[in-house]
């Protein structure tokens, strides 16, 4: 499985701000770049913390990309995926409608009626882990669904634990020409923090993209 | 007065680890660049918690760039600068060693004892603002001592504050190709954070520098 995470983050390195809110930091051509990466995922991953603040829909713009899809015997959308170690994305989250598949990632410490609940409300519900969802073998069930490329759209907690988790194969970040602050503002890598190894990356294309510029990095 | 916020991050946006150890985020190409910057400015100017974690000496490293200063009939390194509210500098702190000027800015707040023993360790020491530095009121203090142009090293306190007091002219950054992640580690602003408008940059040069990109921004 490859696994690419894409995000937009502000000149300091922010998703958004201390408010969780969304914020508008890349423009147009970058939501079509994004949207092309998205059609030619298998999936797109997020963590339940952005279902929780921002409930995306995480399906694809354009009915081109989706036609093409249709064209090559795939679903017209992605799969959606949520890493939900205790089973909270709302059962009315706009990710469980039908438009595409979508798996929750649970650990076992997940409520059982909440795990049932989101089963009821059509969801695919992948076990793996305790009290913390174990990606590693989340992200093997999934390749045994059929998730080739899987692409990962945050939060920060999310891309963190991929990345303690060596799970990363590659990292595109487009940098927006703004700065958002705050010491509590959710940021491109969350979590604990690496303290003594740093995960290592090769910087491979740099290219300018509305306002700011994108950056593409594969990770060693 | 112009005001160039220079630094290194990692590509999620931290100046360094949640232990605020100091990290190899660029190379020596970086610093090159980082010490002719130095020399091109009349002073360098850091918060007190850069002071803290990292003790810098924020002279010139190359003898070249201190003997054209000199050439020029300035000093061989540029004035130092802590913005420290509460005096809070140690008195053994390598920028007041008699290498260059240093100016403490510090609040009405600041303990008369700190202030008479950073006055006593030969640090010049300007008074702007009652609980906190009033930016704005010691920047123009600094201009009237002849600074036309400052260099800010960090860390991200200091550098939130000075976009929120709309004071940023110019901001570089050298994003390092490494995560360091982290909930708690410190960012390129950090602060409180903005939460409805947000600072407009302007992205002019992007240029490889190391192993990774230098971004420079004019602020609109």
């Amino acid at each position: 499985m490859r696994v690419v995470v894409n995000a937009a983050m502000s000149a300091d390195g922010k998703l958004s701000s201390r408010r969780r809110e969304q914020i508008a930091i890349s423009g147009p051509d970058d939501f079509d770049r994004v949207d092309a990466l998205r059609a030619g995922s298998d999936a797109v991953l997020v963590g339940v913390g952005t279902v929780l603040a921002d409930d995306p829909h995480l399906t694809l713009d354009e009915p081109e990309r989706q036609a093409a899809r249709r064209d090559r015997d795939e679903s017209a959308h992605p799969a959606r995926v949520v890493a939900d170690s205790r089973a909270r994305t709302p059962t009315d989250a706009r990710i469980l409608d039908d438009a595409a598949t979508t798996y929750v990632l649970v650990a076992e410490a997940a409520p059982t009626d909440r795990v049932e609940d989101l089963s009821a409300s059509g969801a695919r519900l992948l076990t793996a882990g305790e009290e913390r969802v174990d990606l590693e073998r989340a992200l093997a069930s999934l390749e045994r669904e059929g998730v080739e490329q899987l692409m990962v759209e945050g939060g920060g907690e999310l891309i963190f634990s991929l990345f303690d988790a060596g799970l990363v194969d590659e990292l595109r970040v487009f940098v927006g020409s703004t700065i958002i602050g705050g010491r509590d503002a959710p940021t491109l890598a969350d979590g604990e923090g690496f303290v003594a190894e740093f995960p290592d990356l090769d910087l491979g294309d740099v290219e300018r993209v509305d306002d700011g510029v994108l950056l593409r990095y594969a990770v060693e």
